[in-house]
């Protein structure tokens, strides 16, 4: 069995953001040399989400509509997490409807994707450097 | 090691709907003469779920309309995702609260489940040929 | 390839709550000496999760709060679920926005985990004996 262990660093420069992380991914299967396993994909921190979807601008759009109307930052005092001197419990909550991770299978030595799928990473609460995980097994 | 791969397909009548994929799930287990693994299932489209729950027709009910009321189809007007010539945003958001994927425990050559576990397929977007991924790994 | 299985046996004494039992996954990982592969965590039953997120308390009272706002308890009839003779629907559907599982990669023999991630278990319709699997994979 081979593994291969990579952190991939994020700086988003606003509170939120998505970022396509499907070729930084495709690029640890490959260095892995792993032609048929399991890759895990995981935000390290517990506001941020990695998760698939479309690469679709509106709809970027509309995830960020929805979670502030699931979950919204504002009033900060809402949330009783806040009193610890943090603003970003609304970020701990979006995090759970997007999701921490993805398992993704590898086929052939490739992300074994449908048609549209495309990995992001999801920061709720940005403006410093984050890390998401990827782990991959197989051989 | 030893590796497995399937393609489910579907083509739900409707536009939503809730398909137990249990029974061929476990035909995969049984084909890939893993005894001890693990099983990823996913959907290979992002306007679908993959998820574990009841198989019970009340449920499901709640589901749809739980869902309905948490990212409404209609109007289709109000997603910036649908002004690209869709009609299915409300389905991209969906997929995120019921999941994209589960992984699943094999131990003794069978799926590792509670006693109410059954696997679902979960359409948002339906009256077209969709696919489920099932990939094992194990020994 | 080495497995492991244990599962992990829980009572809460209230309807809903939340338990960190990121120390009983780390035995488990100790206990499989296996020291890089993926170690799948999750709820047996459908009325509960397996997450990962932050061990305070302020955050555990906002998810508490947030979910009875999506998906509330009561009233029990407005669910079709609960015309089986249950009362938690709710719980079907807290359950889907929290998840069932978490996928944790194993490095060097420990939980490769950012500063804050703690796993917990989720219960939202307690009172009973109730079981999380923890399912090793790896060398």
């Amino acid at each position: 069995m081979k593994t291969f262990r990579k952190e991939l660093w994020f700086e988003i420069p606003s509170r939120r953001g998505f970022v396509n992380i499907t070729g930084e991914v495709e690029a640890c299967v490959r260095e892995s040399a792993v032609r048929e396993g399991l890759a895990l994909v995981n935000a390290m921190h517990i506001t941020a989400s990695v998760f698939i979807n479309d690469d679709e601008p509106g709809l970027h759009f509309d995830y960020e509509r929805w979670l502030e109307e699931l979950a919204p930052h504002e009033p900060t005092k809402h949330y009783h997490h806040n009193r610890t001197g943090e603003d970003n419990a609304d970020a701990h909550l979006k995090r759970q409807v997007m999701g921490r991770e993805v398992v993704v299978a590898i086929t052939q030595g490739k992300l074994d994707f449908g048609p549209w799928e495309q990995i992001f990473y999801g920061e709720f609460d940005g403006k410093r450097r984050k890390r998401v995980l990827v782990k991959i097994i197989g051989e």
